[in-house]
């Protein structure tokens, strides 16, 4: 990752820190529209962007949300990531999409990642929140202890349709550990079996690494999906894969205050997407 | 720890997630009335949690503080870490408490692991606040590092009656690291020798690493007692050993907020009890 | 540092914890005037501590703010870390200042190490604010990993005056990530090349590794310009060759809120710089 670091190439692109123009009015002072297109986790669909979308739009960004195949209304699980991958490139070529923000939540991460070698021209910056940034050759499962592989692997061997379903308890205890029971239960309430072949694909990630694409990770720090320490988290283990990189703190865990603080999260996200 | 990731048998016990009942007034929408059992940490006692304690029984819950054999009022300071924890599950037996949410603050956390393996009938959730959480065979000295220990060792052989006498710059840089000076100093006036043998024993702990009863651990990141990093520390280093469990993350050092700020810990507390 | 943690040296000399004494208006309950010297980092000079410093000034405090050689108007790029050292601590001789809190800022921490070594008996605290600790015979730059310090040996080579000029992309994502583009740019056109020299120097510290003077580091955590893991970082990797010492935490990056929010981090800087 030298590159990022050394020559600090993306600086001497033209646009890639824009120059002053308009100003949003529900934004804030000096917060000038950006083109957000925003990519879901595991156990989600395009509706867990609903009310962050709706906040940057209010702001006066553009905003498009993008379902993968095997997701929301597509009864087919039986997806690969390149298929998702696919969906997501041609979804921005068919609606030209240029200077595009591309957010990952999550699993979303690893969509970023292969998004961005697919269309890199169309991409202005790269945002990971609490999203997965694999290293070359690596599926998303692999970000997981030895005992948690395992324990999606039988879940998905207890499947019939090559689905996991997540157990409440580890939902409620990791995803949403700030929500009370009762948001927790409604959240739940929402979610269905993650196809598994996505995350159990290696992705070569090649080009991934080659590229120049500005980056920054928005790290909400009481996330506990992942181990925060022994060479496993969202940061600073995988998320310094990602050579120079902004970081950006907030508050929450891995979903509870997407859904209930769009405002909040909405907020951190333009910080971390702002030129 | 596989179980709790793979099987998440503890989702399935009646009980574990409570249905819909009455709530408190005094908490809060969704606030439901939980029985604490708040276990001290060393150079304190049961006098420690009295903020705390008003505060959570004012939200409506049941709180019980029981005292440990040598401290408080008891001048023996010949005790090990057994008989303490028979006094716990003695207290817990002899009340009839049932679904307890039992508590421990810094060495209480080793209280807690061997209490849970001797009444794990009896708790719902086991909660960590900044508190130990031991390995197999370990003892609560061994979660410090070897200078530390080895001070430890020195002011026990230089007490009189196997103590440990807690220097006051120690004291006032990592436990009260918040406080201002005048606040250190009056609590520092409050606490007394640590019976010392408790903190040397090791512990075997083989049945707390076999149940399955959940657990939280809620993380004041501004505690610097442990070291926080390499190989040390409240969270992730000794919280991992959890297996799964939910994390609340707060502001605070080891002590201060727990006496200044009872409210802001009470429902952090909360927050990590709470089905 | 054995000997901070068993011997409690520091908590026994006079004068260290000071006693009850006149209070500041300015400064809330429990405020004491102290005498403080400013020391910044690099691509920086004394301005950087002007927001800082008047808010100090403020609560009623005395604080110095000394340029180092090399720097603000000094057009002598070809300066060494000793010669800054030396100015330092000429200036505290000079001015006969007492009873010191030394803090230091990034490149600054170093310079807190050397001078203590000159002027112990001037100093009542250290205070590291997101600022290096540099182990014994580690230069500034050995800090950072090699793949940033190669990126700027490079810039210094390509230099005419032996210095390094930080690009705008590596200052924009790392040093004030959480600053628009517009502060960006402007506390950007600031600064100027960093004479390489006091970079590269490798110092003894031995000294510094044996006296007493208590320290404080200030950890602000949304602070990217070293990786936050990996064997790096302001904290807890080198804070903790303070052995025992006072973390205060705060939120901030590198350097932007010294800039936008210079009485948050007064008050935080007092929080570490108090008895």
């Amino acid at each position: 990752m030298q590159v990022y670091w050394v020559n600090g190439a993306y600086a001497h692109v033209p646009g890639h820190y824009g120059q002053p123009g308009p100003q949003l009015p529900g934004g804030g002072a000096g917060c000038r529209p950006l083109t957000f297109v925003l990519l879901h986790g595991s156990w989600a669909d395009a509706s867990f962007w609903n009310g962050v979308a709706a906040e940057l739009r209010r702001q006066g960004h553009i905003v498009h949300v993008p379902e993968y195949p095997g997701h929301g209304a597509d009864p087919n699980t039986n997806v690969t990531h390149g298929q998702i991958t696919q969906a997501v490139a041609d979804y921005i070529v068919e609606c030209d999409l240029k200077d595009v923000i591309l957010v990952g939540h999550s699993f979303g991460g690893s969509v970023v990642q292969t998004t961005a070698e697919r269309v890199p021209d169309r991409i202005k910056r790269l945002v990971f929140a609490n999203a997965l940034v694999l290293g070359k050759g690596q599926s998303p499962a692999d970000q997981f202890p030895p005992e948690a592989r395992q324990g999606f692997e039988q879940l998905r061997q207890a499947s019939k349709d090559d689905t996991i379903t997540l157990p409440f308890n580890i939902f409620r205890e990791t995803f949403v550990n700030l929500a009370d029971l009762d948001l927790a239960r409604r959240l739940y309430a929402e979610i269905r079996p993650e196809p598994a072949k996505p995350l159990f694909e290696k992705l070569k990630l090649d080009s991934f690494y080659e590229h120049d694409i500005p980056r920054s990770y928005l790290y909400l720090t009481g996330d506990n999906v992942l181990p925060q320490g022994g060479g496993y988290g969202w940061h600073p283990h995988m998320s310094s894969r990602l050579g120079l990189f902004r970081l950006i703190e907030a508050q929450g865990d891995h979903m509870t205050y997407f859904r209930t603080a769009p405002a909040y999260v909405a907020c951190k996200l333009y910080e971390a997407s702002r030129d």
